[in-house]
């Protein structure tokens, strides 16, 4: 069942070692297939080193088990709220990368100041409210996902042209058309958080980049006019 | 004799350079054998790429090496202490690593400022007072390691839920239900220390999480009504 | 067609992946050919793993593509622009790399805080101004290139002597008597952009290295009586 | 002539790129055959990748190359004036290392924040003096050296109880009793220099190691009564 999407589940779950953002276990990837409205996902808690693509769970938008021996990611149920309110999602990703965490530990935006976060991201990378106790303990994974939905809807964010945010004293999730683009999005998500640090270091008072420029740099990547890469 | 236990800090050990957490020999794991009450360490000063599971060394809990040719760590009485204090522990590890190092030198507690820090320890990570010039010149190594217990005791810390500590103007003890939890731990503190630095470096006024995600993170790792992870 | 130059500038390429400087498709190099005024340059957003010398682009000075398969660089024009302007330049890089950009985010000079710096860049490395709404509508590239002119004349700063500068909220361009100097120089920059960062991190006050210093450093590696090396 | 020194010298050179402590040909090493008065030294500009052992140039202590096809390292007086002035050394390394440097170039003495800059350097790394426009006029390298000499002189400092310091604007040399304690030390500086930055961070107000740790620590591995490592 869903052979090729757990083959691509697997490998963007691998990319996320060799690209330096997850410590031991810390990070799941999953995919949708939007036809059987299934969902491909990591197992919880298991090394990277060992998993195989056969590992890979498959649920389906009301979180049931539809295959797989093995429990799916904690985080599943914050996947699946995001796949139900964005349609344009084919793949997400959550780690804990370094820079990313530290924004999110921080409790605020990342500030689009400069083109490396332009090309991907349209402006600031919002930074995601805690959720109240109630919450918490009614589905605390089921409610993060919401208050990511939630943060969108608020500030009119189309989540193509941000592809991720970051949840107060937790950290990233981004997301793509599929796992490996959801994937490519974290690792810039975790570059320009590394660059908007150390922007700060080098002046605290660092202005965003003008408007006119993150237009320029996200158009020229996106959109019908898009000129960048091969056709 | 305990070659199991051996092995096993043997390769606890191998792991530390693996991670990036010791410069040369900067570094030490030892594992207990409860039912003997003898200590399995790392012997003092020999180089990683040259270290064999034959070299560690055997100690029993008053000090006295019981096996091996060469010289136990220098820090083994501490090792002593902390198995003495807590009887939860199985192992236990002492490195000099970077970001750690920073906190213990700037003589501060780290804050649980998110996720990735509470799911693994439950509060602050304690740093632990300096010690007089009279515990200095009667037992540094042994002292060092009744002031570790002295903190978790005063401030009433289960070592279960803070499986580790900062010596301040020194560095970083871990430990675990073994070696190689101890290890685990000892990875977790250094990228929490590094996270809570760049945390500071965005915004110099972070708080720490909300109480409830603390509970939420550490519940759901730990304790009965656990849920991640593979049965 | 110049199969030289084009096995040269495909290996400048590939050192930069190699040396850290990028992420992704985030940099480009090329390489004139003075005689023929042909220009060879990296084709756009193609991965470096799949680069070939035989995808290398050909263009000449008035940004005709003369051969090649693909697209070349969308910064093409801007690399133009500099060996227009600067009868010197062999090759030109252009990177995303992480300390370079967080000076050129904070929109300001590389100060020349020692002799690492003042071994390769004789003086601060410039920060260029941003583009106005008319520049960047009638032809981002081209005018980014013209912006990077206009501050080394302005400033009466010779291209030889400072060969490189980065862009406001952009990034670095660096420049050499061939490809491969150019990604030098892309290293050095990085380098003393860290560095300088590190400096401003001991001392926010740092000072400049004394003029004397910076000359006695920049003289033995350049001019007629330079010592560093053999000869 | 000086086979094993030569060897031993290339040896030690080879280790700085290996640790990460040179860019390109940032960075020399060199021994002393104190019998014979002559020393073995880095050419000038060599790539690590193809230096041999036979590349090492011999020089005596009046700067004369005694053998050698290449020239000796751009720095080679400093090292002269080191050896001339401090008997007990028997290596000396200089690198520009990423966090010595920033140090250097904010012109501060690196303090003695913990127990692993005081398990090698008793007390502050002293920050070296810029040279006079005369000093740099005359003999640059060669002034260099007596400027640390200098520095250790009036400030009583023991070259065996502090084996290094930093250049102000420039870097670090280290020494040792040989090329590899010397690269040894180099690498201790390089961590110690990071350490200190990062704890900076934590806390900008951070205290030096009370005295009766740092002599602990100091004295555990040095000197009458040291019992860390193997006998």
């Amino acid at each position: 069942m869903l052979e090729q999407l757990k083959q691509a589940v697997y490998e963007a779950n691998m990319e996320l070692p060799k690209r330096g953002l997850v410590t031991f276990t810390w990070g799941n990837v999953s995919g949708i297939d939007r036809d059987s409205r299934l969902v491909v996902i990591k197992p919880s808690g298991v090394a990277y080193e060992s998993l195989t693509p056969d590992d890979m769970v498959v649920i389906d938008l009301d979180g049931n088990q539809v295959e797989g021996m093995l429990s799916p990611s904690s985080d599943t149920k914050t996947h699946i709220e995001l796949y139900k309110a964005f349609p344009a999602l084919g793949g997400i990703v959550h780690t804990h990368s370094t820079y990313a965490v530290a924004w999110a530990q921080a409790g605020q935006d990342i500030p689009c100041y400069g083109t490396t976060h332009a090309d991907y991201f349209y402006g600031s990378i919002p930074c995601v409210r805690h959720l109240t106790d109630q919450e918490i303990d009614e589905d605390y994974e089921k409610n993060t996902g919401r208050a990511i939905v939630e943060t969108f809807q608020e500030r009119m964010i189309d989540p193509v042209h941000v592809p991720g945010a970051i949840c107060a004293s937790h950290g990233p999730f981004t997301w793509g058309r599929d796992a490996a683009q959801a994937v490519y999005h974290a690792v810039v998500l975790e570059e320009v958080a590394k660059m908007a640090i150390y922007t700060r270091e080098v002046d605290r008072k660092s202005f965003v980049a003008p408007q006119n420029m993150q237009d320029k740099h996200f158009m020229r990547k996106h959109g019908p006019n898009a000129y960048y890469g091969q056709k």
